[in-house]
């Protein structure tokens, strides 16, 4: 896309370009009823409001679902559908663009303007999607690399890993909105290696996992695969997600059935949706597989994940920061519609506003690279040093994770997520 | 509880005494909206028309809140409480009983009567709760021997298998309503075990799981476990639940992250919620954990789980049917409380609505009392016959599954869920 000039100041190095206009719910202290907005430099556009006064005037396509901009949730405007996304963020851009052919709706309305451009500051975001069902994908070849080798000795990946995305249902009530404090867990865990029975304790292992997450758009019917061709289609946008766990639970409990109070305490989303359309330019190869798949996951072209460069910050309780992780989304095995027509190819049926997770996302070699603190310490043994002295293996109680997200080069055309962060919390108190 | 006698006509036999009134979603041909009702002998009381009709005249607690009758699901009822839950269910019982106190409500009014009693067989049953998140345990400990005998060898259970009910998050989307048809799931299988590749294919392994189910009613905040001493004032009632099963797909895929797709295209429960206060008088001991569980599991009384003797029938293809099995469920090793308990104490936040599967259901000894095809043939070995000279060890197409499950041995004060039932139809050509 060519670049777009805008006669609104989106300061430079925005992650709100105007190629982004990500969607997201937003509040304000003042008017404090959740509504869609989209995000534009360091304001949210309040679309309750822009349509309200007649902001899409030249655009009839939208003007009979407008109620969809007063929803709690984006899941009445994700039902509309890819082509109307499409238009709604065309339309978007072409109103703030420096040559619009409609100054009549915003530019030339300062009033509109002071009314539904509110400050990101003054901005509270609210999750943005009414999540029926979450699913979490272990699609990150070089995490599962690394975990099996520091879990399970160099054993290397199960026989299913190449041949289709695994993955595992997560729990959706436990997915909130970037800021969300989250509570140290308690539960079982073994005190040692050796140790014959469990003890009750306060997680000691408390870990983040460097995730996208994925919304669905479009429903299918229990019984309808989404064939691969068109599962694209039912991708409304996506996220950065944290997938909070707790190491020492998670490996106590998950043989045989999986991952369970290990990571349903807390997922953390960002808050702005990027839109597919706003991702495309940035599709690329992601990690080559050595074997051949089943016909129904093979995809049409190979560029089918993002280039985006992804950073974890660790702020320590005693407020010192520091990158510990420097990757890009590209380093996965599939794609979110490889991850779709797998999980609806028995049958599965999906609801608007269900959520699909990446798995995490490392590099391949530099330890720096890696998404989770269980690969980046060895599963505790090798600390993070900060210039201040401290050191970290897990978290402790007061630290903050933050990823960011962001595509491009241009500092005036980016397509960013913001950010998704996370402060921990002590544990409850038993 | 004493015996309580009707004016009402209720079969002997019937699941549906004057000691259960269990709680479902109703309509008709003629009135097609969906809305509360309890079901009474071969009858169901429509609870919208009867509280139109001034049925909760004398019961003044509910009157502000009679809107929930009309509503779509049982969500909004079961979230007044379990205190309500109970005033309710009494309530109907003394209406309907032969020296009611209040002939006037419904007793002495034949029109109300032709009104809101409705032949069960004119009754379209719809599935009873929105479910956000379904869980489904692995409480069978007989299963679960079983399982791990005939999938991995003599190797017995995981250390952690009698320490805590082990689970898994379920597919909220997939769990439909008893007398749904499941289609027969395709994905990937192993031809045979030494395979080193998979191959798409229509499941060949396809079978049930027995098992019950129980749906909360109280919310808990995400970081605010419920204590074992107060999670059955969080649970309002119990299904029959067939949590079907195919056993290629599974073996192929759920090692390590757990069961995927050989779980999610269908899970079917009974339409009528039996409550919590009417099994009470059922609660008897489960299995004996010989080992000691930590202090967050232990209930303050040893009888549990409930004595609901459970059938399942096959009816073939051909329309021969046979008892395939009957056993208890008590056969369980840990109980919904327990559960609740294990689920929330990382902080596991639940929405009314959501529901928890015990895990299937076997007997000890006899291969007739297993819950599930694949314990029942030794995993296809061995077939089960029918006097047609009919075989099965695991579903053929328009084979019907249907569980049934009552409580007590007096024919005139059952309680009973009904049937929960579910034909296969044919895979889906790719
Ligand atoms: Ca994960
Ligand atoms: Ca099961
Ligand atoms: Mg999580
Ligand atoms: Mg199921
Ligand atoms: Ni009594």
């Amino acid at each position: 896309m060519a670049f777009l000039k805008s006669w609104f100041p989106i300061p430079s190095g925005s992650h709100f370009s105007l190629a982004n206009i990500p969607f997201g719910i937003i509040s304000t202290e003042s008017s404090p009823k959740p509504r869609v907005g989209v995000a534009i430099g360091d304001h949210a556009l309040d679309l309750q409001a822009f349509a309200k006064h007649n902001g899409f005037s030249a655009l009839s396509t939208i003007q009979p679902f407008q109620a969809v901009f007063s929803e709690l949730n984006l899941n009445a405007f994700a039902a509309l559908g890819r082509p109307v996304h499409s238009v709604v963020r065309k339309y978007i851009q072409s109103i703030f663009a420096a040559d619009t052919v409609h100054p009549d709706v915003l530019k030339d309305k300062p009033e509109l303007q002071k009314l539904a451009l509110i400050p990101l500051k003054d901005v509270i975001n609210h999750i943005p999607f009414k999540i029926g069902d979450y699913t979490d994908f272990y699609s990150g070849l070089n995490h599962a690399v690394n975990c099996s080798r520091i879990l399970r000795g160099i054993g290397g990946l199960q026989p299913n890993y190449k041949q289709l995305p695994v993955g595992y249902h997560g729990r959706a009530s436990s997915v909130v909105v970037s800021g969300t404090p989250i509570k140290r867990p308690s539960g079982q865990i073994l005190e040692t290696p050796q140790a014959k029975a469990p003890i009750f304790s306060a997680c000691r292992k408390l870990d983040f996992e460097l995730e996208l997450g994925c919304f669905v758009c479009k429903p299918n019917d229990m019984g309808d695969p989404v064939l691969i061709d068109k599962a694209e289609e039912n991708l409304f946008g996506v996220v950065l997600m944290n997938d909070w766990s707790a190491r020492d639970i998670q490996s106590w409990e998950m043989v045989p059935l999986g991952p369970f109070n290990a990571k349903n305490f807390g997922t953390s989303i960002s808050a702005w949706v990027v839109t597919m359309d706003a991702l495309e330019p940035f599709l690329t190869q992601g990690i080559e597989n050595d074997q051949e798949i089943l016909s129904y996951l093979r995809e049409p072209r190979k560029e089918n994940v993002y280039d985006i460069k992804l950073n974890v910050d660790l702020k320590t309780n005693s407020g010192k920061s520091k990158t510990i992780c420097k990757t890009s989304a590209k380093n996965l095995l599939f794609s979110f519609p490889q991850m779709l027509a797998h999980h609806t190819v028995g049958g599965c049926p999906f609801n608007v506003g269900d959520l699909m997770g990446s798995g995490t996302i490392s590099g391949k070699d530099d330890r720096d690279s890696y998404g989770a603190l269980l690969e980046q310490t060895e599963n505790g043994q090798i600390p993070i040093k900060f210039d201040s002295g401290e050191e970290r293996t897990f978290l402790l109680d007061g630290d903050t994770i933050t990823f960011t997200g962001v595509c491009g080069n241009d500092p005036e055309q980016l397509v960013g997520f913001g950010e998704c962060s996370g402060m921990i919390l002590p544990a409850v108190k038993f």
